[in-house]
């Protein structure tokens, strides 16, 4: 038996993540791209995203790197929460503004991970850099694939 | 002329943020205390604020704690906003339980502040400690108040 | 058999690993006091601890720190290394300045812990803020003591 | 009369605060590499740098890693000073490896700057992530160049 296919593996962890999670549709994210280790995702601020500054709340952006985080890191199909994060708010983002996260690693060994999540707005203007510690549990989030692609 | 009473200047800077913090209404918080660099806010998580393993969202955590940040870093009225975090994650917080983020103020020198936020959960369970970092601006929230308590 | 004293074994665990710390002596570092989850460690800042801008170099600081975290951290005699830290720094530290630098626990669960560490200068004045991030191991670094607080 | 070369600038820079880095000759750095917002320092870890656990000390890691990042930041010719930072341990430091710091800027806006910084040891393994946050002050390091290159 072959390998099965890491890309393969990323989107349907991501597919099966994206179903149940709750906050990623209340704020009306997208998926633009997952693979092992790396996922980009968008979302455009909201009147109801906006905190009493007029601007967007540091919580929702934190929402979006945590959501492309989340996506990176759990591609290997093993459960990796969030353990923390070091957050630099570098821009204001404002209302309307379409913000998209790329998250990449940095590093991966035994149970902990490092991920960098790069926030940016329109013209590509930085908004916010994290940086995310990951945790792996002993859980799966789909069924293993086989070479095919198809559980097994 | 006798100097305004801090306290009442911070619930009055409190009560107009609170007024246009789209978030914090959205998200059910509730504030329980302020002061001149200290506040203590509480949210209930709601099915809409899981993430795909079915446990509170990080992004929903921090808001919480943000706002907690907030209202604490700008009780002096002067705007103050997050230049930046750092965020552990203790313990996940589960659907229905009912979060206190208490912040209170570690340092304050020229523009910059450190705000600890600790976000509790049942039976005062630790869930989340966070070290907020406060960028002071050119403005202010609210009329100044005279010795009255009221604008001047 | 009764349990060992928990303030026995933090003396007994500081004193092993002070013995065999070899940073803490090249920086003239003095132990003021450790106990279960807390250290407080002192050393003056010396000529050659200094940068380029003539004030005390950021790592002379951190050894500082991380020293009074790990003299915390380790009083229970398992084994913890750092696996991170979040700095701010408050005051510039001058040649010939004592500072002191007080850990305490803010969380301890399965393998990791948070600990706080505020350095401080001449007459109390604040130097640094370090939130240091601790991973246990399966080590200890004196032998088990018993309730007579000698090796078992 | 034409702008001076950024790269010129950076030089002079880095050889000015060389001079004076008390800590840089202590610890026995070599600089491989510096230029507008990048540096890169060398160390091999000696006995004295290490900690009770026989590996090195982290503090000697931050003072590496600092060193870089102050090279980086201050390549402007305004001095930038630390205000704080974020450090992840990856791989325990030995005694007699030789470590690369290399310091990258990821945002400058106004009077702060983010800079990563990786340290990689033995075969390019990694030993530690830094991101370091730079506050810029009314001050220069050396004295203006002309386009010759020389004080002007």
């Amino acid at each position: 038996m072959t390998e099965p296919d890491p890309q393969a593996l990323a989107e349907a962890v991501a597919a099966a993540m994206q179903a149940n999670d709750r906050v990623f549709h209340a704020l009306g994210m997208r998926r633009l791209e997952v693979g092992p280790g790396h996922a980009a995702i968008t979302m455009t601020v909201r009147e109801d995203m906006l905190n009493g500054h007029d601007i967007c709340h540091g919580g929702m952006l934190f929402a979006l790197a945590d959501t492309a985080f989340a996506y990176a890191g759990n591609a290997y199909n093993h459960v990796a929460v969030s353990s923390g994060a070091d957050v630099t708010f570098v821009n204001a983002a404002e209302p309307g503004e379409t913000l998209t996260a790329v998250a990449e690693e940095r590093s991966r060994r035994g149970r902990t991970g490092v991920y960098d999540v790069t926030v940016s707005g329109r013209e590509g203007r930085l908004i916010a850099l994290f940086r995310c510690r990951s945790h792996r549990l002993n859980a799966k989030i789909v069924p293993d694939l086989d070479a095919q692609g198809e559980p097994s």
